[in-house]
């Protein structure tokens, strides 16, 4: 089908998305909304997990939970269809990726709990908005990502090190960084750190776990947030019998704006 | 045994209780620490329970959820023993009091899970530090807390109508009284409201269904916050075959400050 690469809101992105019509990765859809990370865990998980987010809330900030079968997210995307409206998932069993799908009628099931996990792209446009440049932000590439020796808080089976992302800031917009980003606590917020790589436990920041390096000017700072591939690679770890995802960058988009999650 | 009213720590409080040298209500121990609702339900009710105050975070704002059979809070007091460390407990049955008691030890169960939910005395600490009087504050009596026609968000077996507190603000002071709390989201944060009682249900502000009315001076507006009562009568309305509370003004005492919780 043909395939589109803009939308205005998150529902016109959704209705995009649910024809077939937007198949590609979300990053610069429906600009000013709100979108998501997606783990789906069957009920007798669900419990721990939503524990886990609660208590890891940099990297695991909820945007919303939906009860057990409902596919509905009626707070954040009223009308929405969860089964549907992501352009790409990925289903894992037993911890290891078994197929990549585009619709989860075929593996739906009653006991199955959405979590909606907060995802970085409403605090890069605040970044943005702040006179910080983002080079991989507008292309198919990714920010830099980096497993730390900072441990998360475990909730039952639910554990393991938290992954951060890492931008290069200059020097005199550090301050604003952490200002802009403290505004959005439910998209991972605040740095949880700034400077020295080694000191969390990051050997070489040019060889990053997930996504790319990227090259850094004079006076530019390692500044590292809480990042979204936590809980997918704690939820991963734990080898679950059933998981669903969404592939990488291919987020849910919902009805919030940026400003709606603003703390202040 | 002979009764203290002071305490300079969360721990200190916590011994003094658990030795039973405290069973009074303890608004005013260990002032900047941060105290704590407390609700304790069986396992099968604990996902909705969680999902409750995860969808309400003003009336239900989360300091720590213990997983089944815990009894330390790890993270806001390590050391401490939820069973034997708050004044005095209230356990319900099917919805109905059936007994006041100083410890949980006859009660307690594998299955039972423990939420411990942000209570306004540090916001309160907020208020009277930006020069707002609080006529009740260091009384045995209570803030005047209405039902509303604000519905909570529901979540399984969970839901109603939201309860607030409210006080007397004097007009020059509501700003400050809206920033002062912004500041403290974990323990109900920003007013739900500010002004005319009638737009949130309320027919007689001199009428409260909880705690006792309070004198305005001229100038004064009421302004209403998200009250911890809520979960409470929530979770009773469920009648769930098993709750423990605390009881009215018996807290838990972290080891947290106020600070600690502070978003900003």
């Amino acid at each position: 089908m043909l395939q589109t690469r803009t939308a205005s809101t998150g529902r016109e992105a959704r209705a995009l998305i649910r024809k077939g019509a937007l198949r590609h990765p979300t990053s610069g859809i429906a600009p000013g909304y709100v979108q998501t990370n997606l783990a789906i865990l069957p009920m007798d998980l669900a419990f721990d997990f939503l524990l886990f987010c609660q208590r890891n809330p940099k990297p695991c900030p909820l945007i919303e939970v939906l009860e057990p079968g409902q596919f509905e997210p009626r707070s954040s995307a009223p009308g929405a269809d969860i089964r549907t409206d992501v352009p790409r998932y990925r289903i894992y069993r037993h911890g290891k990726l078994e197929a990549e799908v585009e619709d989860l009628k075929a593996v739906w099931r009653d006991d199955l709990v959405t979590f909606l996990i907060g995802c970085s792209f409403s605090f890069e446009q605040a970044l943005l908005n702040n006179g910080i440049e983002l080079p991989y932000w507008g292309t198919d590439q990714n920010v830099a990502m980096f497993k730390t020796s900072i441990a998360t808080t475990p909730a039952g089976k639910f554990g393991g090190p938290m992954v951060v992302s890492m931008r290069w800031i200059p020097r005199e917009k550090v301050v604003r960084a952490v200002q802009a980003t403290s505004r959005f606590p439910a998209v991972h917020g605040a740095p949880v750190h700034i400077g020295d790589p080694e000191a969390i436990g990051i050997r070489d920041v040019g060889k990053p776990d997930y996504g790319r390096a990227w090259p850094s000017k004079a006076g530019d700072v390692p500044v590292f947030w809480a990042c979204g591939v936590t809980p997918q690679a704690v939820a991963t770890a734990s080898k679950p019998a059933l998981m669903i995802t969404h592939a990488p960058g291919h987020m849910f988009v919902t009805d919030l704006k940026d400003e709606d999650v603003a703390a202040l």
